[in-house]
């Protein structure tokens, strides 16, 4: 499918990306660029990994599909940087939780001669770093592919099928209409996991012995990387202002009922939220028949 | 340690409670009550269920010990219907997830001669009923018992020795400390995952196709039986507004930050929720050392 992969940052998803690739032989070589000098010398003992640089354009320079698997806030300048060192027709994308913003961008920092289509692969975890990487990681997952009103309907199509060929439910949307969609169902949720633990955090420490599963399952996302959180945050503020807003109603109608003593408008917002958690299948599992 | 342990109720709490004592030799028959002639009809082909009665009082006559573990608004219309039938120094208790109301009542339900402390064993599942019941579902979980100022402290030690041998850390406190924890490490997050999921159910529905394992995990519980967590918010509603506007001032502080493009306050409140939600240990991990 492809001559040469270069992974701009092998984290969590770059390197099961190329191991996935790998395993799935969608890739003869694989070229891989970290900033930090700890992460490269673990990768050149990798199989997965045909060769390490130390400069991303170095990286890109032969490869003919780059993926940018770096924090949000840092996919534009890197795209800027290796920008003089991509070959004609190579195809980039990257892989970031916020789409408006990279794609606008990314066209522009990119030169005309390659093709961009931003991806948003639904396979994120709270554990981060390529020890936890896994060829089986996008399985069964959503992907976002996220074209530009004037983006090719070809390039669109190579990158579908790469990330169809790992297994993933691809879906094409605009930047746009991605960042309203993950804000609710990812930034949000993650926002709220993690607001929520900060406020246990100024109440009784005692209390973290009465956790049960449900505070576990519930706050499981707080345990993410709060950098990379804060930018993709700060990268969507709008839809996930807007989302919150839109909660905040549903919130201040439980408080009310609460308030008031009433047992039906209780009763009738637990009853809805159950209903929409019920059809949220487990993932892997195939809708019910009938 | 008991002779005849009596449970009225027998969904997955009393259930796993009846394996689990018949398990670990903590008595020596076991009797059941339900409502329902269908659950009664299911009782009687079970191992760990030696009796089982269409009436509550015919089901603690012959007791020692009574473990009320129906939902939290019924125990105490339950107790006053059994409190004639009750034999002189049973023990009795209940598994609600409130305290304060239930062992208020329950007392003054309860005759002098029997003696009755407060339980809530932290075990519950978004799965109900005995089908899920499981004589391990108490081990290594949290269990409150709440007496009241003018409990005996030899009521209190039975019943706690009881969920010990279960395999449950037991903390004594009041029942209104309990709720005001309960509240918070609970019923709370139990509310947030109900709204979030109502609020979403109020969006495009296509969404829930981008639902990843973080909204899975962040909303399971809210799959619980409304009408049980409507009883629960409704009985436990003072401590959980107090918990909700705490909360609210910490979601305040988020839509500031976001709205005002602030990423040191955002990654401030990140980084206090990752460092909370890092010191949850796993259910069954020892705390490390050192």
């Amino acid at each position: 499918m492809f001559d040469r992969i270069a992974i701009l940052g092998p984290g969590l998803l770059g390197a099961s990306l190329l191991q996935a690739a790998k395993r799935r032989g969608l890739c003869r070589r694989t070229a891989v660029w970290s900033r930090r000098p700890e992460t490269r010398l673990k990768c050149e003992t990798q199989p997965w990994c045909d060769a390490v640089f130390a400069d991303a354009g170095d990286a890109v320079a032969e490869a003919d599909f780059v993926v940018a698997c770096t924090p949000v806030d840092t996919i534009v300048p890197l795209f800027a940087q290796i920008a003089p060192r991509l070959a004609h027709g190579t195809l980039v994308t990257d892989v970031g939780s916020t789409k408006s913003l990279i794609c606008r961008h990314a066209r522009a920092a990119l030169p005309e001669k390659v093709a961009f289509v931003g991806s948003h692969p639904m396979a994120g975890s709270e554990k981060t770093g390529l020890e936890h990487a896994d060829p089986e990681l996008f399985q069964g997952r959503a992907c976002f592919v996220t074209p530009l009103v004037d983006t090719p309907a070809a390039d669109v199509e190579r990158v579908a099928r790469f990330w169809k060929a790992l297994g993933m439910e691809v879906a094409t949307t605009t930047p746009e209409a991605h960042d309203e969609i993950a804000a609710h169902v990812s930034h949000l949720p993650h926002l709220f996991a993690s607001a929520y633990c900060a406020y246990l955090s100024t109440r009784d420490p005692n209390w973290i012995h009465f956790a049960g599963p449900g505070l576990r399952d519930t706050t499981r996302v707080a345990a993410g990387d709060p950098a990379l959180w804060k930018a993709i945050a700060l990268q969507n503020r709008e839809e996930i202002l807007r989302a919150l807003d839109g909660f905040q109603r549903e919130l201040d109608q439980l408080r009310a009922a609460l308030h008031n003593n009433q047992p039906f408008p209780l009763q009738h917002l637990l009853e809805r939220g159950r209903d929409y958690r019920l059809r949220l299948r487990p993932l892997g599992e195939k809708p019910k028949e009938g």
